[in-house]
């Protein structure tokens, strides 16, 4: 038995979701006829209450094409240091819309409306004017840490303000939705475009969706194709995401559930200095300066144990669809044993 | 009975196609842990002779991201005016490598060697300096046209005395090797760099793979993320692929025999001015002036046969692995009753 | 003696442009506070019956600002396939604004408006589509052609009908109007966007001026700075365009009555195969096959006349301010006894 | 007498530089045969040990090539959160570069060797790479701070051992060589671009030149041109360059004295709450919190007295070569009549 906690990516479709997968009707995408993106897309479209959504290959091409959309070359995305846009995504930001990064110094990947209004630079010429402001929830380099809603709700006022679009990286939304009882009609209410991940939590082999309303997604399929995201008969993969909306998302309760109960074992452990706060299915924690993070990895390994490291001798689990409840038991003994 | 010929694209896995999908063995290949897909690259890498191989999500992004290889900003391609990359996707060559396309005017998408050496600017300051010559066989919109391979070699010759680049987009190439009766070795032997596609001729619902040695690829799969085209379990489509390569590859034959068939009907038509030479499995013919398109298109419609028009009253018709031998007779006789 | 007939660059500003160039107020133009800069613009402005008018250390910069205010990454700028944009500004329309150009086949530089028609692409959503036409006037590689204004008009329709910019390369634009007694209004009226050289014919030493209506001129001094152009105490280069702006246009007509005495004496010789037709101050002729280049222009080099190769044995003269009636009379006789 | 302190970019030419302008010999740069020019560009090299110089409109564009020069699209430049580059160029690190900048929250504008080593990305290959790091000295919002040499030895350390680049933004290097008794062939000896502005302290109107070896400076005259930046008869600018290198570096003392006079009456000052450290020619200091900015603004200006905001109620003035001790002895005593 390998417990593998390196990613929420990482796991496979269940027997049901490849049932739907095998038997979904399809058709070339590229001209827009197949019939089960199109559903998908529309579920997600309604679940959101916005105009239009567009199937994509990954989770980066959604939210590079989203940042497309809201800027022009030259212009700003103001987001958190953390960002997943900024630091893990090759730096396609400047690669693709010739656009940079005005950082905040957030708390976890958070920050707040005050901090966006003190990163809007002056309008003389020489300054590069803001275009968008991007939030992520969860935080992923954060440690699955999720906004409060209230904040976001400030921020869009900043935004509106200022004419900036609003854009939600919701890799994991759907664990923040689910770990702070928030829903989908909420967020679509307030971001201008919304990517949700449909691997990750939602356990399917391939796919995000990127949402909004028509005006703001007029060039998204045009962009898409552009960056050679147009698939042809693409219905296999939509067909798990349309069956993960069905069972997968309340399930990321006990995800979480696992992953608090992992943390109060690691906050025990004397080789362990500190481990982050725990919201939803990531934990991130620090080890002592004597302990040295390559053995520590490698001895959970020998034990068919695999996390990853995040830089500064912090290490991260992440629990999912896979990571099963005798997996969890097994954990557990393991860790209080080190 | 609907009779689809708009592209090849529109076809549907077959039983056994599918089962294979079903049954692969699949992992996050983010993580580069797909067994499926690893298997996939590694073999056609072998095809072509070539150290390395990568799988992605469609044509045009394994095109430009061979592109953004061989080039830097402000430099040029020089390619045909029919070239798909410079015509059909969407102006990616400027806009993800910031490089023109240096055009020359050639024969059905085909042009010689001394057209390339004539293309190639003065090496002043204050001209663009070309770094890449691209090749694309089948032709698309040459009508499915095949290279003279000792064309190509010459080509290659050039490349080499001006250090330029030379990518092969190889879409329909599987065409190309059944009609000419050529080997992939032979096309690995010349070009840099190679675009297949496995959807097209090869019948798979999604997928390209961009062919290369380790030096030239080195940067290919860090682009590749970079536009967004990596996928987790993506096994499921390379499976479709490995099935394709051993089933879908010799039949083209039929495909080909079948597009002769019918341009020798459209030639006899009255209302046809010039059907265009047929080589493989695409046939461009040009209606009369005194026909008009749409309706002709129409016509065809309501007998269920379905097929595109090219502009300035060209149409072209793609045969392909779900065109049945049923479907052939039904065509060839409603031709015949224009 | 020497005889500089490479460019009409090569001039050095006369006492009178000298002195008022010392004499010039100036000021910090980053804080647009330069008097001489401000008057300069204001007078070109009025001058074509536009808004504004913004200087540029060159006319490569005027016009690649130009096309980045009409187009968005992606997009196309149909122009032909002699224009300077496309042959000698290093690929900028590609580099700096993600744009590609659509070529047009035209004659000597110059094209209709069916052309321009028949050059644009569908809009279905994997084609780039056109935003900026461009026109150069006189035609550099065309040999100083004039375009028809009645075809400029024409293209104009064209432009609006399909919501397309329209720019002008005018960096002869002054011998056009000289030559075919045409106005500066006249040009305002269908142009959105129009750069001048003062250099060239004009005599100064330095400086381009682009033209437009506030509206498309909003970000003008914002791009200019991105692309390095803002200068500081530039009244001593807006002076000298003042200066040539009262003393330097109607002289234009000497410079054509001797290219076109050139030409004549050109027309005879047994060593050139063609002279191309002369309308302003450039001469493009053809040597006969057996003539080789190089020797040909290392022959005149050694007589003190220099002049350049267009490549293909094309070679070009071109006659400015600096070529006097002294140097005129010694070359045709030279000329004569090759 | 107006007292212009908003930057040392107003002065206006002396008359014994408007001379060595008017007296000139110049030529067509773009042919570079401009002998000022190449006499200022080769005087430059030598000083700073370096094989090449390339004489620029604008500091932006000198440092805008010189990234360029240093990075690949989608790479990052390591530099401080204060950094010109960054702040004051519109955007045109990802505008021009497709690079991202690595932002260091250093002291001043000025960062150690442990910062950069920190800021380097691991090489996975979603991790956008480091190319660059980039140094400003003086530094423009730190307040005119000048780097400790041996902390630039400790950065071109990590440059060397990872293969980063290392470019200087000297556009006020000649006040920190001046304040800190250094030499131009100390930082030749270390970064591998200098760009330096020959406005700004040394007075004249307009230019900036990039210095480097050969190897690195290769491609520095096409990127010009593609900028833009190339220029006919510019010799009466480099003309300026020439003589303020003869008469106006070590002056500047005077000008730092100056201002470190200014900061002790500021700092005495009832209404002022912090004036920053004061190195070269630059005085920041901060209002009261209950003072307005924009009224003690207006209450200078109707004293004759210009300085400029830089946000969070900091005020900046800078001292050159036109406030002279006249000026200098009535601003003394209008600040401590306020």
């Amino acid at each position: 038995m390998i417990i593998d906690l390196r990613s929420d990516t990482v796991t496979k479709p269940s027997k049901g979701m490849l049932d739907a997968m095998q038997s979904a009707h399809v058709g070339d995408d590229v001209f827009r006829e197949d019939p089960t993106v199109n559903q998908l897309e529309e579920r997600l479209a309604k679940m959101f209450g916005k105009q239009k959504a567009l199937f994509f290959p990954s989770g980066s091409m959604a939210n590079q094409v989203a940042i497309k959309l809201h800027t022009n070359p030259g212009e700003q995305v103001i987001c958190d240091k953390y960002a997943h846009i900024y630091n893990y995504e090759v730096g396609g930001v400047a690669f693709h819309s010739g656009a940079s990064c005005k950082l905040i110094d957030g708390d976890r990947g958070m920050f707040t409306a005050e901090q966006v209004k003190a990163s809007i630079n002056p309008t003389d010429y020489y300054y590069s004017q803001a275009s968008l402001v991007e939030v992520e929830n969860t935080t992923n380099k954060g440690g699955g840490a999720c906004w409060d809603f209230q904040e976001i709700e400030n921020i869009n006022k900043i935004c509106k303000t200022n004419t900036l679009g609003f854009h939600l990286d919701g890799a994991r939304l759907w664990n923040a939705l689910v770990a702070k009882n928030e829903t989908t009609l909420q967020y679509g209410g307030v971001f201008d475009t919304i990517s949700v991940c449909l691997s990750k939590g939602l356990g399917c082999p391939v796919g995000s969706v990127l949402i909004g309303d028509e005006e703001i997604m007029k060039k998204s399929l045009s962009l898409r194709k552009l960056f050679g995201g147009n698939m042809r008969q693409v219905g296999y993969l939509a067909a798990a995401g349309l069956y993960a909306l069905d069972h997968n998302i309340e399930r990321l309760a006990e995800d979480h559930k696992r992953a608090k109960e992992i943390g109060e074992v690691l906050t025990k452990l004397s080789t362990i200095k500190k481990v982050e706060p725990i919201e939803t299915n990531i934990v991130i924690f620090e080890l002592n300066d004597d302990v040295d993070e390559a053995q520590f990895l490698s001895k959970l390994k020998e034990k068919n144990i695999h996390i990853i490291g995040m830089g500064s001798n912090k290490l991260r689990m992440v629990t999912h669809l896979d990571y099963t409840e005798q997996m969890h038991e097994k954990l557990l003994g393991e860790l209080k044993s080190i």
